[in-house]
């Protein structure tokens, strides 16, 4: 069993709840869900316990009803039951056609993280899935920068992401163990200041920013041509999409948030930095939550033969990472119990755009996922 | 020091002979080569000592004259002399505008392998790479069977790549030690007849089929999927180029040869038999040796989403094989020197399509690059 | 009014008579269909009245019954009236997994003739849809050797089509007039035979193949480079697709003639025959009726630069010819009430592949679209 | 014989200079001029006799220097008699890492005006080729608008290319005839007060924006679109190049002039704004003037199916419009001749993106070049 809280009741958190309760009622396979039912914990031992958003159109409503925006199939029962609580704002809704609400309108941030800590204990929570709207952030890479912050209600100066990521470790502290998956490219995982006060309070981080998409799929793609000592000469990634996540990466500073996770796999893989145009393009109403992805890539070959890669998809952006959640929201759980407090690269490296810690690399996903195997304990599956 | 034979002086061996002159010239970089100079064997240490080919208007000539016809810049000195000698031709060439000539025209097939193997002790050969033209073939299975065959003088059931390696196999057990590297689509490595043979001859083999082009990258590509637990539910692969390997394949027998190895990919490595259709498509001459390739893959992600990715390129389609008949010269006479006679899998894995022996599978290509990587006893890159 | 009659109730058949209906029921908008309520006969005005196969699976059903193989939604109630009656055979499903009976197994062809011809005279048919699986075929060129054909019951020279269209003439002379569209490959429109009957028949012919898909698009992108003055060095046109339709053409002698109504774009547009290969590629089931296409131009522009042009797309194949027959149908009736008999250019010139007679020439679609709506009567729309 | 002037000696000044002169040397066809040879002036009849830069990096030397930085052929003899001039720069090359230098650096910008007018003179200038960098700019819509900030010096609202076109109206009062060709996105043909005083003082003005790369395709395939009545759901297009051009659109308020008139073909053609993403998308140094273009439509076909295309490229940006050059200079002279002064929409509605006068629309360029050849008097090629 692992009892989970998710925390952006948006696209994606809707899309894992509605997958996660279709897989209990027998209506669904595990396609998607990278190791399916292989783990010690079972998908149906999933259980959502708790929702937050600071949107006020969905504060207060069952998650069956927030999640009717995103699925028009039939939506279970059983999420009738969980309710979406009020979190923090922070700016993250800001210049959005969302109003927005959150609990520091109404106290100072300290008192607002006790209040998500007694939630929290109350909703008996194991890991926390951080799925909210894209920030704007600067990392605080020292502790003691952090607390200050919090101390001082520097609203500024955080972020909701790092507040809540905050919150847990208070949480974990008090609890003894707990995880915050932060799929967001925000830096947890990758911020020291985080990973340094998640070893001292009992909590596992996984971070930052699911890896779906355009990104992981070039990592394996630069890892082949890197293989074959193929000398990349540029890189052009498009991918443009009609959902709220890219309606709100037309802002300049979340966009170069997104920017520097997706970038990151290119001197990571190849060794160099090959000039390269790596960002989320544009938004496009029409083409809802599928997006589309464009590529190109030019390098050289033997005896200086100049070759071309063009890579075009159609791809359903939430689903995605929805289906990594499922396998997160269970090593979450299988992280705590093993006490590997601080953040865990061998999951990061698999499931992240940017797997921290801070210094870590990128590798090719296809040999993240063998390493990440081993770290769980399953065999091998074609190493 | 390697000292290599080539068999075909067609596009693949001409570029590999230019590259491997141009680098020691000083001209060119190590693009291309998979391990670049990281092997205790150098490219500068491989030397061509001999060259076989069945083409009327090649027999004869210095390699300098030949590779002329495959490219414009300047012939390094060192390629006048060396001279084509007249092979083993066994209908290699039927229905081709290509007049030929082989060695069996004049003599029984036991006679040739005996002259074979006597010039290839003048040449003090020490790797073999075959590269003709792709055959029509039969597997052996039984290394009876394949005696009887040479005995008989078999000339229908034969080919020439069998044929020339037994040639091998008959050279390796005199001289102690030979490698015989079979770059093209006839099952050598994955004929148990063949294995038995180079077991106990002496020889080692790599096979069957260079992996380049669109097959060793969709095999990551799936590689990428299967990981992601996304179900793939049809792969279509076309590639069409203007090169005489192209036209070659456009005998539905020869392509039937090619279509195997490249298909074998799907179920090794998701796992189960995807619906396909791979094997190369056509012939359109003004594209020359840069080939177009364009695939579609669809698949299920999580929720029952269904995505879609279109891969197209332009790629030079004889250096990439030539890039990795640079490692394979040298990797054959390493594993001559740490006497593996047999076949090598952590070797096929990595550069062939269709890697041996008969029941070995296919895996991703960025695993299998860091097997070699253990086998060859360098340091893994990003495991 | 237009009163239609079907012949090959399959994919194509049974998206027209489903959409026509929808359209009756205001269920479904006028897209796909060119020139949508613009003309003096109205979309709702189409009945159908009768319709062929020869698959013993649908012959003696009603449509309601039929169509259902090839859509999920709502049938249309008014198709159960219309029952599916056996039609002439020869050959036309060989080699398919479809069990097939034609008239002629019963009668020679000439008394088959005149069951049709009777048949539609009590249906009251006007215009007739042939649209039933490609045929391997052989032009007539001289009418007497039709007629000698015919005479003879020779079956292995006449293919069902040919005999369709010529019981169509009959009928057409015995009623005053009538029109046959040819949206498949055999030359009807193309073959001076049949439009020397015609002429002498009252009868209209509109043909051959229906074009859809990938060719009238090339048609245009062509156009547009050669007024450019871009010299096409090559073209490579694939395309796979699920349905019935690419199984028959996986058939060689069926390809052939598909290949060679797509490819009679290419000298006509550009002036001069360039390169290319440009034929149905494949057949993959789960592709359904969607097929993936994929095309590779490679052109010189000023200065001799070289440029390059991929297009790919994933297209349903049955609705675009459905929606040509919305129009054909009822451009048929106006050539009939015009007394336009023989074929009409500027209608084939649009809407078909290779448009008849035989030595008229494919131009751009989009001028061929102004043509038509010329010859129709209607106000140019972009010139 | 026609005499050109070049206003910004950059990429495509310099392709065209070079093409040109080489056609005349015999060493070059045809290839990429969309009207060849078959005007009544000859391409060999063109001649360059003066160019203008603002980059002090260019002003003072030959053009045969020039041009050395855009092409590695050999450099005909005849461009060393050209020497590159001072032009008015006004802000058009801020923000880019080039040392700008402009007449009015040193007087009033009506003084500069003037010494334009008396170079022009000097040197018979016919048809004046303005290819700059790209500009932010207002368009003046009233004549006494443009006319009061000349008078006032008022160098924040002008842009150089109004001051060009401005002194280009002048000089043809004086002479009685000449023709600004304005090829890059600043209104002139589409500015009422520009065209009002071309009328006024015997200037031919062609504009706005050449019609190059995807633009003009992209109105070809959406005029194909709607005239089988699809239904556009959304357009995407990118474009990322590494020259010049692209640099400086990386400028925002650049960018935006680019925007608009890239975008002005989805309504004019389709009938209605389909929601669409079309704009200059990224620099990438590496792809140098060989831009990577990527575009998805989505569309609804007949019966609701969903249809998609996606058009991929890989296009010399350059010699694109360096080719239409080559028609506009001999086009210029014609309208000259027939003293067609004002703005000329059959020319515009070919060559251009953003055809002037401001309320004409964009056609099909497929429709827009049989216009085209009407004005000229040339025989129909397709209608
Ligand atoms: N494939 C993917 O979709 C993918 C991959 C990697 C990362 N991500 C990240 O996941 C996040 C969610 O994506 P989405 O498509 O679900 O977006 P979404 O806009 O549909 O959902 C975000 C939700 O978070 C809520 N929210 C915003 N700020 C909040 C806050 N401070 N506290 C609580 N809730 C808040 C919003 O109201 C909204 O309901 C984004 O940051 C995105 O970058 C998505
Ligand atoms: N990327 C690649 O190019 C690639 C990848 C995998 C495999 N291959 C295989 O490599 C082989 C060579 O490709 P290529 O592009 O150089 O083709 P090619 O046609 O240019 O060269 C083949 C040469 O072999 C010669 N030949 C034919 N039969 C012979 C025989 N019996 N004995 C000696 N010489 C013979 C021909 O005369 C010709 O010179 C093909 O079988 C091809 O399938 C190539
Ligand atoms: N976009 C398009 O789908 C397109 C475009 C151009 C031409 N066409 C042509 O339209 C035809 C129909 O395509 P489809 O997708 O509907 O194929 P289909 O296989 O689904 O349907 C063909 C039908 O014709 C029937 N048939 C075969 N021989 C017959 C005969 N002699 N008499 C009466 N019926 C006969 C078959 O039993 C089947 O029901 C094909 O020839 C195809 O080449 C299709
Ligand atoms: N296919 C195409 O390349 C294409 C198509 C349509 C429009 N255009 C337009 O053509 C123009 C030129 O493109 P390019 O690729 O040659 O760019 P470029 O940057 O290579 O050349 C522009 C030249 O103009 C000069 N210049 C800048 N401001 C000037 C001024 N005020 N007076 C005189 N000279 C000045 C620059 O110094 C440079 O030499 C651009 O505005 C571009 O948008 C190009
Ligand atoms: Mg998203
Ligand atoms: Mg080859
Ligand atoms: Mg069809
Ligand atoms: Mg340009």
């Amino acid at each position: 069993m692992v009892r989970v809280g998710i925390i952006g009741q948006g696209y994606v958190a809707s899309i894992f709840a509605i997958g996660l309760e279709r897989i209990k009622l027998g209506e669904l396979n595990y396609y998607g869900v990278p190791l399916a039912n292989e783990l010690p914990i079972k998908i149906e031992d999933i259980q959502i316990v708790t929702s937050y958003d600071v949107d006020k159109s969905k504060i207060g409503l069952p998650l069956s009803e927030v999640v009717k925006r995103y699925w028009e199939g039939h939506i279970p029962e059983s999420l009738q039951e969980i309710y979406v609580k009020k979190g923090i704002h922070l700016r993250s809704l800001r210049n959005l056609p969302i109003e927005a609400s959150g609990l520091e309108d109404e106290m100072p941030l300290k008192e607002a993280v006790e209040q998500l800590v007694s939630e929290w204990k109350d909703a008996k929570v194991e890991v926390i899935l951080n799925v909210p709207t894209t920030e704007s952030f600067v990392p605080f890479e020292k502790l003691e920068n952090l607390e200050k912050a919090i101390k001082e209600d520097n609203r500024d100066r955080l972020t909701a992401t790092q507040v809540y990521a905050y919150a847990a470790a208070q949480y974990a502290k008090e609890v003894g163990g707990a995880a915050f998956v932060n799929a967001i490219p925000t830096s947890i995982a990758n911020d020291p200041a985080f990973v340094e006060l998640a070893k001292e309070s009992n909590l596992v981080i996984f971070g930052d920013d699911g890896a779906t998409g355009a990104t992981p799929l070039t990592a394996d793609i630069l890892g082949h041509l890197a293989q074959r000592n193929r000398h990349v000469l540029d890189i052009a990634q498009f991918n443009i999409g009609g959902n709220n996540d890219f309606l709100a990466l037309t802002d300049k500073d979340r966009n170069k948030s997104k920017e520097s996770t997706k970038s990151s796999i290119v001197e990571d893989i190849l060794g160099y930095d090959a000039p390269h145009y790596i960002k989320p393009t544009g938004y496009l109403e029409p083409l809802g939550d599928k997006k589309f992805i464009a590529m190109h890539i030019e390098y050289i070959s033997f005896n200086g033969a100049r070759d071309e890669l063009v890579v075009t998809g159609r791809i359903n952006d939430s689903p995605a990472l929805a289906g990594l959640l499922v396998d997160l929201a269970r090593l979450g759980k299988i992280a705590i119990d093993r006490k590997e407090f601080g953040t865990v690269y061998p999951v990061n490296a698999f499931y992240m755009k940017n797997p921290g810690p801070k210094d870590a690399r990128n590798i090719p996903r296809i040999i993240a996922y063998e390493k990440l195997r081993e770290w769980v304990g399953l065999p091998p599956r074609y190493l």
